[in-house]
């Protein structure tokens, strides 16, 4: 089982964070382990832990005057989480000079084997639904407070 | 099993509506059988059926000015439906002079067998977030146009 | 906003347990509100933390012939939690001679206010699909491990 | 909005099939629109439609011996459903040569325009959890019974 995305992206190494939990019962399929899409749930997790410790905050997106909606997702499954299981959820931030905020996610069992690596990839667009072609001012400030790009 | 809940209760006949499906994948859990929570989605495809074919529209209720938040979900199990399992859903509405929209659910499989049954009860709320003690009028018109004391 | 369950219930108090989390982007609704139905998956999660704290293994009843199906789940709304919002579910074994298991949920936000509370009621079913009427030895045993009737 | 992997595959054009429902509001996010994750189960729904239609049992490839594991999902995302919008989901198979299930699907709205398209891969293990290198046989059946090739 290989990390795919991750390797071959430039991540900002000191922004990433962990999110840890156990599998509930309702997030278990007929074959007693995570339903694959629940691991979208699980990216969430992980991306409103990031936003948290980072100080990365969507409602701010928002009074600014843009929303930032996911326009890709993606996900590789290795292995699987059954349910009650630990797993820990890790966060990266991939840099890019593009007006998108790229997130990698990687989850983990309490072995520390890989059992899914995605990504998912946000646009700005303005209230008036206009796509933004430039990263707006608020976050270009919050790339230099948390030195993205060293 | 016994149908517990709707025996005991007065309910407009003419208005009861029929919601089908499959149970799919997603919401069967490691027993292979439906999540007992997601009967509760189950239970809100019935009422947004029943919204539909009688005419109860959940945004005109927020357009004069109220909210009708459920302040109590109750539910019993009686068997389970599997994965891939066919099941409707018959949602009818409760008679009640209280300033409140109570609806009854049943689930029934293929043979017609009870599933579970349940009962949501909602108030409504003025946007300053006060409840109210009388029905809005908009909702008595609603109840008029459908003969709901009949 | 008034505790109701549970004021009327004998719970066995040294055997409360708190389950804590942050409310989840894709847990909330339209309104911006945890949607009602998932509060059943936080009671899960809740029932889930008692179990890991008290000892109380679900798949050991699997082990030991019986499954313990939900057949009843109620839930009393109060307020609402919305997006972001830190939560706490605390989960209580009420007290009960009857060969039922019987948990009592209550969801609080930040400032210690009551959101919700629930309850659930489960049964013992032999792998024969039968229904136990007194309370199998290990589920006794586990009773007199945790002083569930000092 | 274009529509963008389905263009670049070859599909099956004679098998893809149709599963319509509504947007329920248990599926719409804080924004009022569809949470992004909720497609992953529109896809398992079109999916399940695919396989009635086409008489492709996932039931049968496990008493056959394997389980068809998904092992990547991703999705693009155009527009935006809203709480109590008619859909449909169109769903694909991907003509492919590997030993896999390729399966694309496209969301729209009434209007008949794109909301997103997505894509999942499915491998064949057998029940010793080894992956198979050629597809089983009675998959192979299948597709000569379906016409896969013609």
């Amino acid at each position: 089982m290989k990390k795919k995305l991750v390797q071959t992206r430039k991540i900002v190494e000191h922004l990433t964070t962990t999110y840890e939990s156990y599998v509930s019962f309702h997030e278990a399929d007929p074959l007693g382990i995570v339903w694959h899409g629940n691991y979208i749930k699980f990216f969430e997790r992980g991306r409103e832990e990031f936003g948290r410790q980072n100080g990365l905050d969507y409602g701010g997106f928002y009074e600014n005057g843009f929303a930032t909606p996911i326009v890709n997702v993606n996900c590789n499954y290795f292995k699987s989480l059954k349910y009650g299981d630990y797993y820990k959820v890790r966060t990266s931030i991939v840099k890019t000079v593009t007006a998108k905020i790229i997130l990698n996610y990687e989850v983990y069992n309490k072995e520390g084997e890989l059992m899914c690596e995605g990504e998912t990839t946000q646009v700005f667009v303005s209230r008036e639904g206009e796509l933004a072609l430039y990263a707006p001012s608020f976050y270009i400030e919050w790339q230099q407070k948390v030195k993205y790009s060293e």
